[in-house]
């Protein structure tokens, strides 16, 4: 090693020892007699001392010229400092240089290697190596290791096998459209990247592999949204011979497991939610339940009252802010205006303030008496001094609306603490939701989700009425695992396809091997998969996955360091047997 | 669950319990009054016994028609076995079912689910899900799965950061061919699928990660050798503020550990062997030092002594055949005929038999004096009872062939044992090497690994000579690892390319982020990529890395199973703005 001990190492005990550094030059002070240079590597930082009377002349000429992000290895002794440093665990010692030796020399970097940083966020993304250097950055990749490596000890110790499932598979127009990869040894062909190895994972039941979880990569050539990735990473797991409640039981455990060991923070049982109560009460279906706010539907109390806007409604429905009722009217305006922004969508919003002396003021006291709001108040559990904020519309629709009003609060508010967890289970999820544009049903989760047992009859008259054994683990107001018990009954997996729109050609042609598995004795079985950036980000405080990804694509799909995707050689295209259309 | 214990669990102390198992039918006897069932899962199998007086009618009838891989779930006591199998960990005991249940039947399967199956090899990969529950696959996916989890744990406790890199990168027209991805979002453009993740990992080490490695999927679009995979996983690491030896010693320990965890074997420290001696005494840069039958140069003894086969040949040199001197006249012509065939590509081979009264029998006995002969023996350590077999020609070419005959010969004499490892590091590897074919230099390990610095000044005149620092690590005749120091410095990086014939703005377009990170601090660095594939079947006792891959390809790079690749529709390709090229 070109160090006996890291920058991170030496403390009061190591006084009188010689050692030897490297690292990264962070700072350099130069006094003139004297010059301090703060020594970076990944485990921490030690001062380092270069002495016109104490340290050899051509050292000390050397150190005049280090500048910051030099390599350089020292030897010298461990010291006492004078003004010790409590902030830093070295800080209490620093080494009294006697040999310089200069690794690499560094142009001047184009921003701050500080922990906050004085870069944009695409100059860092171009020169991401020396955005890793900051620690804030390097943590975030610390903590996304400990959690994986967290992730596959638990389930390990569960007699889950992790098994690598193949990334050269076939395409299947179904769900979100594939990235697919040319193949050159057969001409005409091509591979896709799995979107997940959903498939293949049940392949593995039916061939008795039990309890199965894959750390893996996965892609979508969607188009992106802020914080979406081409490739991104599940935590992916099946089971056998299990049913929804051994799944739950199971994933809660290993969930706990990482917010234990990861945050320290102790969690309870995980409550459970089914779908329509969490749209009836949070208006989404994955409510972040770490603050109150929760719908209050007030149709019966509102409407034939003589406020028209509401009479028409299919809903009417609001929530309390607390303190909302010192709101200027500036301040109620301004989210009057934020809930109408094409984004949300409202067309207005009535609101009402719980004064503290008991008494109501509204945006529609001339429609309703005091005790109207009064009853309002109740029904959305407003103490005196909030505001109710209330939407009215179609029922789905203005649900979305009015959840999205309610994170925007819980963020302006604070309430949505970072270090706080607060999981919830929710289940009992359609299985089919109806696509107004194909004129068909789609899967809500996917086409291998089983059917409630006790709701199977209903799969021919009412399929929109049917749910599914599928369940979302959600955290912070975030999804971040989701799956469902599958079907391992051919027959019911070929009515289901049915139902989805397949012909029995289609059908055959893009999952025929799994539908001949299920001839072959399939177990039941059932899984779930985690998204592991959203879960790490989560863990570590953050809803933004970037951070949390060592090499990330920007919004158009690029990587921007390596300048990539680019184009190919007409040789190397010759060889794949492709051409580019060039446009008329 | 729907068992409360598995196959494999109940014991002599679980008698007189009710337990409900589930699990594949392996086989049922049906003695007319009784049906014995051998009901299997992944941990076990365990007896059933359906009674015509102790079990219910209806399930004793129901039990009649189970056939095999039908998937059951019985309830039932555990009993004592009257006739108990010791070779079975629950051979004590069986179940005498009560409750029946079955959860899905099966057609007969294409081949039978035994550890020595029926199935020819295409047809086991195209039921891989079969195939996969017959003990010895799945044995070899769990072996799988406890060495990557052994190497996980060991490289983290060493802090190494486990780091995803990404998997759609840049096509670099250098080494093999890629896999290439086009884009959607970015006409005409392609991402390539990494081929390792070298680039990735050296910017880490420039980010001052310290330590990383990865268990990651790589790609290479060759033409398919035997036992090659498109896709194929390796375990890639790297370290900064290291020499060679630092990366010697740091995965010796992690390949020991792994020999004496998977294998219960324990090993000695390495040996280390320059290319230069693995090449002159094994004619092989991954000798396999389980057996010895080393190379005995003989020029100096046989040439100019009248055989003018040998006199013109750049190297003569032979081994020394165990027991060779047995071998009859049709035997010896099996061997002579073995190292001409195409694949070898010998001219001929000279024999010598050693025998047991101390004289010797050969082909060239016109030519050589007995005294000739035993001075051979003595230079290729040959006992009386052995043969010694020659060859000679070019040196690199011979050695290759002779290699090839020791190889054989090993394993037809049974002395490449699966329960024996020895591993050993080859060192100092040219640092390139001339291509006839392109007249140039190419990497012999690849562009960014550094010249022995004591070499550095040979560079210019003599690239030819210039040792590098790179190293594989072998075991029992497999490359299983291999890697070096890598150049951190911009200038000589910018050599290498030179010499390795890239133009400027060529090694600007593919590697100009390699160099521009360089600018800023590179740390010296090094590191090593295993096989994993290849190593997990090497410490599983095999050679064949197919049956430790859960899905692979087969020869044509196809998976016959899912049938992939498979043709697009156009209008997916439209959308990627390609055509497929047509054959006039």
């Amino acid at each position: 090693m070109l160090r006996t001990h890291s920058c991170g190492d030496l403390r009061p005990e190591h006084i009188g020892k010689t050692v030897t550094l490297s690292g990264w030059v962070q700072k350099a002070r130069n006094k003139g007699f004297i010059v301090w240079v703060d020594l970076r590597d990944r485990y921490g930082i030690t001062q380092l001392v270069f002495d016109e009377e104490r340290s050899p002349k051509e050292v000390f000429e050397k150190a005049q010229s280090l500048g910051r992000e030099f390599v350089i290895q020292v030897r010298g002794e461990v010291i006492e400092r004078e003004s010790k440093n409590p902030q830093m665990p070295t800080g209490a010692v620093e080494i009294l240089v006697q040999e310089l030796n200069l690794l690499n020399a560094s142009e001047t970097p184009p921003f701050t290697i500080e922990d906050e940083s004085d870069g944009g966020e695409e100059l860092r993304m171009q020169y991401r190596y020396l955005d890793l250097r900051r620690n804030p950055m390097r943590e975030k990749l610390i903590h996304r290791h400990r959690v994986a490596i967290q992730v596959r000890n638990y389930l390990s110790d569960l007699d889950f096998i992790e098994v690598e499932t193949p990334y050269l598979i076939k395409s299947t127009p179904e769900g979100a459209r594939d990235f697919v990869v040319p193949s050159r040894m057969n001409s005409g062909q091509f591979y896709a990247l799995p979107q997940s190895p959903q498939t293949f994972k049940q392949l593995l039941m039916v061939g008795g592999m039990d309890r199965y979880f894959q750390i893996v990569k996965c892609f979508r050539d969607e188009d992106l949204r802020a914080d979406r990735q081409p490739e991104f990473t599940q935590i992916d797991c099946e089971m056998a011979f299990v049913d929804q409640e051994d799944i739950l039981q199971t994933f809660e455990g290993l969930t706990k497991h990482l917010i234990e060991k990861t945050t320290g923070t102790t969690v309870d049982d995980f409550p459970r939610m089914t779908y329509a109560e969490a749209m009836k009460t949070y208006g989404n279906d994955k409510p972040d339940i770490r603050f109150g706010m929760t719908f209050g539907e007030i149709n019966d109390l509102a409407q034939n009252k003589g406020f028209q806007v509401f009479d028409q409604q299919e809903l009417v429905v609001g929530i309390a802010v607390p303190g909302g009722a010192s709101y200027s009217r500036k301040e109620i305006d301004g989210w009057i205006d934020w809930v109408k922004r094409p984004q949300v969508g409202a067309k207005g919003m009535v609101w009402v303030k719980c004064l503290e002396d008991g008494t109501y003021k509204s945006s529609v006291d001339k429609f309703f008496e005091s005790s109207d709001l009064e009853q309002w108040a109740k029904r959305m559990n407003a103490q005196a001094g909030d505001a109710l904020f209330i939407l009215g519309g179609p029922a789905h629709e203005t649900r979305t609306q009015l959840s999205a009003l309610r994170m925007e609060l819980g963020n302006r508010l604070g309430l949505r603490k970072a270090d706080e967890f607060a999981p919830l289970w929710v289940v009992d999820f359609p299985l089919l939701e109806w696509d107004e544009e194909s004129q068909r049903y789609h899967a809500m989760h996917h086409p291998f989700t089983a059917p409630k047992p006790e709701h199977l009859e209903m799969l021919k008259d009412q399929p929109g009425e049917v749910c599914a054994n599928a369940y979302d683990l959600v955290l912070n107001g975030n999804e971040i695992g989701g799956g469902s018990i599958r079907i391992h009954d051919a027959d019911l997996q070929s009515q289901m396809f049915d139902l989805l729109g397949f012909s029995k050609e289609e059908a055959q042609a893009q999952f025929g091997f799994l539908m001949g598995a299920f001839q072959y004795g399939a177990p039941p079985h059932g899984g779930i998969a985690f998204g592991l950036d959203r879960l790490v980000a989560i863990l570590g405080g953050d809803e933004s996955i970037r951070d949390y990804i060592a090499f990330p694509k920007n919004n158009s799909g690029r990587d921007v360091m390596i300048d990539a995707p680019a184009p190919l050689d007409q040789e190397q295209l010759n060889e794949l047997y492709l051409n580019i259309q060039t446009e008329d």
